[in-house]
C-alpha cells in the first residue's frame, strides 16, 4: 500500500488515526488467556492464540474508522517465536483488512544489514526458489544513528515496492532531550535529521504532493513539531504520545500542514486497553476510543482552519 | 554469563574474538542448501535448517579458539519465522557450547517498550504461568538515540541476570560521521554518548574492573577509538570492522587499555565465508580464519606492551 492509497483512506474515512498494537498478555483481557489455558494448549500457543485473538478483536472493531495499525514488534519479539508468529499473523490480518501497516521496528544498522531488516519488513526475499515477504508491512520505523548509509538502503525498497518509511526524528519520551536536542551551528540535531529525511522525501514526492520517507515526531513536543514541520513540509509524520503519553487533539495539530494532510497520530494504550477504564467489552471500547479520538483531532484541525475532508 | 566470565575465558583461550554469525543463504556452501532442497523439504524449512546446520558447524569449529558469537539478528529476520527459528537455535546451541552470546539487535525505544526487548532478550518473560527465556543472549547491541529513559531498562536486565549491552558510540560505517561526528558545545556526538555509558558503567563495575556496559566502536575510526577509551576507562569495547570492512590488527590496538583487556572484536564474512577465497572445506576455513586474526591481533597487542595473557 503506498502513501497515495494512505491519504485516500484518512480522507474517506475521515480520520488521521494509528491504531498502536502493543498487547501484553498481562493487560488483554484474562478470559482470552484463561479460555486457550483452560482448554490445555501448552504456554507457546496460549501466547500466541492469545495475542492474535485479541489483536484481530480490535482489528474487527476498529477497521471501518481507521485507516492504519501501528504494531509495536517490541511487545511480541519478547515473546519469541510464539510473539513473531503472532506479529506475522496481525500484519497479515490487518492488510487483508485493508489497514496500511506500520511496522513499528525502530530498525537501522551499517548499509548491507539494514538491507536486511529492509527486505525481510517491506521487501521479497529469496526463500529458496521463491521470493516471499517475510513480513507484511507498508512501512517501518527507522533509528537514524548510522546515517544515509543505512537509511538509503530502505529507500530502495520503498521506491520498488511502494512502501514507506518513518524515520525517529523527535521521540516522544523524556530522555529524547539528551541527543536530539543538543544544538550544533545554530541547529538542533532533531532538525540536522529532519534535513536528512527531507532530502529523502524531495527525491520522492508522489502525486498527492507527500513523500513516502516520513518522521515520528512525538506529540509531547509541540514546539519541536512546529519547527520540523517547516524543515519537511512534504514528508508526513508519524505522531506518537497521544493519550497515555500526555498529548492532546490540540498538542497534535501542529503536527499537520495547511492542507490538514501530513500526519498520523498514533494511540496505543489509549485505545486497545480502553475497556479497562470504560467497563465495556474490549472491542466495543476500543471503537469508542478511536470515534472519541477521531472527533477530538479532527475538531482541532477544524478549528485551526484544517480541514482536510 | 557475565563479563566477568567473558573475560576469563579470553584469558584462557587467548583470544579477544568475537565471530559474527551473519549467514545468508547465497553465501553459504551450496551441498547444504541442495541437500534440503533435494530431501524435499519445503522452503520454509530449507531456509531454518540450512542456516542452523551452517552455524553450528561454525561454532563447532571455533567454539575452542574463540570465546563469544554475535548473531546479526537482521539475516535472521529477513527470513521471517524461519529464520527467528534459526537464530532461536544458533543462540541456545552457541551458550551450550560454553560461548559469550551477543545479540547485535540494535534495539532501542521508549522506556516501556525497551522493557520488552530487555525481557526478551536478557531477562525472563511470564509466559503462561511460567516464566521462560525468550532468546538466550548474553548482551544486546542497543542504539541510543532515545537517550537514557532507553538504556536504563536494558541496565535493569543486566543487572539481575548478570548480562551485559554494548551502546553504539561510534560505528563502522562510511556515514556513521553524519550525526555520530558533529560538534557541541567541544564535543563531539560520540563523546557525549560516550560520556552517558560511562555513567551506567561506573554504577556496575565488576571484579575484574569492567562493566557490562559496554560501547560499539568501530575499527574503521582509530582516532575516535583513541579519545573514546578515555571516556569509558571501564567499558569493553565491541569493535566491529576488522577484516572486510578494512580494519587490521594495527587499527584495534588502541579499543585495548594497557591492561590488554578491555575490547573484543568481531569478524563475520572474513571467518564465516573464508571458504570462498580459500578452498579449504568452510569449517576448516572458518578455523583458519580465526587463529590468524588471533595471532594478528595478539602480535599487534604485544608489540604495543599490552599483552593480557
Amino acid at each position: 500500500m503506498s502513501i497515495d492509497q494512505l491519504i485516500s483512506a484518512i480522507k474517506s474515512k475521515k480520520s488521521p488515526i494509528v491504531v498502536g498494537l502493543d498487547p501484553r498478555l498481562e493487560q488483554i483481557p484474562a478470559e482470552i488467556v484463561e479460555k486457550y489455558e483452560q482448554e490445555g494448549f501448552r504456554p507457546y500457543d496460549v501466547v500466541k492464540n492469545s495475542l492474535i485473538e485479541f489483536n484481530k478483536g480490535i482489528i474487527d472493531a476498529v477497521k471501518d474508522i481507521v485507516p492504519a495499525l501501528k504494531p509495536q514488534v517490541a511487545f511480541y519479539e519478547q515473546y519469541g517465536l510464539a510473539g513473531m508468529e503472532a506479529y506475522a499473523e496481525t500484519c497479515r490480518y490487518g492488510k487483508e483488512a485493508g489497514l496500511y501497516i506500520i511496522a513499528d521496528v525502530k530498525r537501522g544498522d551499517i548499509g548491507s544489514t539494514s538491507k536486511a531488516y529492509s527486505l525481510g519488513h517491506l521487501g521479497k526475499v529469496n526463500f529458496g526458489e521463491e521470493q516471499l515477504n517475510s513480513f507484511e508491512a507498508d512501512s517501518v520505523t527507522v533509528n537514524p544513528y548510522l546515517g544515509d548509509d543505512c537509511l538509503s538502503e530502505f529507500v530502495d525498497e520503498i521506491k520498488e515496492y511502494d512502501k514507506g518509511m518513518f524515520v525517529l526524528v523527535k521521540t516522544s519520551n523524556k530522555s529524547s532531550d539528551q541527543l536530539q536536542n543538543l544544538e550544533v551551528g545554530g541547529q538542533k540535531i532533531y532538525e540536522v535529521v529532519g534535513g536528512l529525511v527531507n532530502n529523502w522525501s524531495q527525491q520522492t514526492i508522489g502525486s498527492n504532493g507527500y513523500s513516502p520517507v516520513g518522521a515520528v515526531v512525538g506529540a509531547t513536543y509541540p514546539s519541536e513539531m512546529d519547527t520540523l514541520r517547516k524543515v519537511m513540509p512534504n514528508s508526513y509524520f508519524l505522531v506518537p504520545g497521544y493519550g497515555a503519553q500526555g498529548g492532546g487533539g490540540q498538542d497534535v495539530v501542529n503536527a499537520f500542514n495547511e492542507d490538514g494532510l501530513g500526519a498520523v497520530v498514533n494511540s496505543s494504550r489509549g485505545i486497545i486497553f480502553a475497556y479497562k477504564k470504560s467497563g465495556l467489552p474490549y472491542k466495543e471500547a476500543a471503537r469508542q476510543a478511536a470515534l472519541a479520538m477521531q472527533e477530538d483531532i479532527n475538531s482541532a484541525l477544524e478549528q485551526a482552519g484544517k480541514k482536510y475532508w
